[in-house]
């Protein structure tokens, strides 16, 4: 299979922050976000590898600034990395006050996902091309934290 | 107030159509891409004007293409010139299938959009520079919308 | 096939407005209205074709006033006039203050909606028969408003 | 307070089944019809008391059709009779089958809705006038209904 | 078929009390704690039976505290008595300020639901076994409550 | 402030898969699991220390299992561990195949919260008190995971 630049799979969802998805102080919910971040990354992933895909893992996230009702969130997300049928990507989440231009960083995360096919068996993707200087640093990182991931699932399962 | 450049107010939301978008053929309900239009219209607008917005009115819009279960849909606006406290925008929506790539252009749409003060009193905005060719013609053949608008306005207003 | 007097087809939809339908300031979304126009016009459309039916186009839509929180609104919708395949339905939504009694009117558009079968093919629909003067004078001026319609097409198509 | 007819109250909501209304067999929730049953009473009771209310009870329902995903499902709803803060509303639910125009009765529940102020404390509302001979009829059998609430909460209230 | 103990089908969900659940003045909706109550007693019927269910009737349900938007919301839920395909349910409604610990008691209710297969014919459920006091009662005084809706159905169909 | 034990703030939520959490081949997203998690821990958090609290950061989360609509999801979540201001919660969610009752482990998380004041400032919590083995080695092991995090935080902020 041919590569694919990263610039390909590259999705951007940009939302208002509405009532339902905030709590009792009109800060958006951590999780309101994480499922933001699921979404853009698996549309990503499925532009990269036409095909399905299901979520295998979400590295950890830190949530940095409180994202507030009435704010917009942007969430974008590409692959970094391919392995055989999984891929890593990279998603960026951030917050911007409409009413003054402020932009923060809201929370980063390496999400893991796999192409499969009808019954859920997993498939070959094509390998990806970093394009800038950023891209290329976490294409070269990846597969350090993948080995990190195989460590942490032997460790962790027993949980 | 300085002029903002069209790019500063550029918005984009990439969504998956998910089952309750769609109808019994799974297609999507084209009041979910209308409703679509308006948010990411109204977050370019806050942009824009850093105001809390309303929406004035949507000029016609055509379906060109259903879009499906299952594929995205990527929906993006700017402002295309402004009044005193209203503003243009110009929003398209196309699909995406997700397992081929091909993408089609499902709809645009010119809506206006007003920005208001916390009593909803309309307040001024900045003006726009356009910058590619698209953009100025856009912003060149606003007038004209502008005044057909208020002649719908008069004729339209007896239903 | 038969023809369908107006009430056949006539569709209504109250809703109680809630915080997710909501902006900063309280006042419903533009979007939302549009959405609730489309599915209100896509039944009122199925009940007069007996077919499951595809929103081939919106015609512009101003909104007149500002609908809040905890008002109720109302969306009434019905086929005005059919061609071989197409229908055109007018709707109206209004707002209730349910503390006071008042009524205002929130939008009026004109929709068109396609009958299709499975495989998403058009199939012919029932004439209509108008009822009420109001009714009348829709279904007599439709047809220039179907002309306008397409030569909209043709001028707008290249954005 | 001057008394208001039925037909002031009587409130009309027509939706479609979406696919998450429904089970793994299409078929809409009980309690997805429960939920709208509650939205229209309180618009009605809203309506006719010009006042927030609270739902204080539902008598029993039972749930006569299926109905499918695809469906249109119509709730109506209206005060059959008032205390000094509380009115018993009569609702009905019926489906429609839109590719047959076939419709069935669903279900019909009697709610009780008390009016409240700011502080949540009941606060009177106007009489009631039925209209029709099924509305009378509701009207005369009410409190003897109110009494065999009265007598339920009595008996239930260990659980 | 083996009896299954009560045990085996208590179901519990707790949700955090968001604002589209709740009204103009903070209380959640009457209608979302019956649809809270429908998926719960659902899943119970589903654990119990091991069948797909549909619900055939609520009992009367007394709404005997508010809920406020923040609070937290369990409803419980467990198979009392079965018929042949037939079983009832009893569920548990309560609110819990989360700020102050306090717990209140909601709102309970008897559902009905029938297990069917994929034509929606009735299929036979198992037995089940109580082991409390409570329940011990709840499954002694089902038939009293079953021959009571019975009656019901025939007095109130008119409606 | 007084311990709690675990058990105090042990949170439990049921819920059916419906279509509009899962995608094109019914695997709910990964990202509505994550949410759920959010959701659960978030009650759990301020049922321990009667605050408003706030997501801090995930763990990393492996997802062992598909869930398919249809199938019911259970997330449980309590305190292992507190600091002064910040709670660390274990998270578990499992799938149910209603129509087996076979059981399956879909994730495991471990959260932190921070209880926070009406103005987002941190504020003291009381101490967790183990009770099961599990509650007890997950308390003990808390300090080493904190550490981890804070190493964590500095190395990939750059990102």
């Amino acid at each position: 299979m041919n590569p694919r630049p990263t610039s390909y799979s590259r999705t951007v969802k940009t939302s208002l922050v509405l009532p339902p998805d905030t709590n009792h102080y009109d800060n958006i919910f951590g999780g309101k976000i994480l499922a933001y971040i699921d979404e853009v990354a698996a549309i990503a992933a499925m532009r990269h590898s036409q095909r399905t895909v299901v979520t295998a893992s979400f590295d950890s996230v830190d949530f940095l600034c409180p994202v507030k009702r009435g704010q917009a969130v942007t969430v974008e997300a590409f692959v970094t990395w391919t392995g055989r049928s999984s891929m890593e990507l990279f998603a960026r989440a951030s917050s911007e006050d409409l009413l003054t231009g402020e932009k923060q960083l809201t929370a980063t995360s390496f999400i893991t996902m796999v192409a499969v096919d009808e019954d859920g068996r997993p498939v070959p993707v094509p390998p990806v091309t970093p394009e800038t200087d950023f891209e290329k640093e976490l294409h070269q990182t990846a597969p350090g934290r993948q080995k990190f991931r195989n460590q942490r699932k032997q460790n962790f399962l027993m949980y």
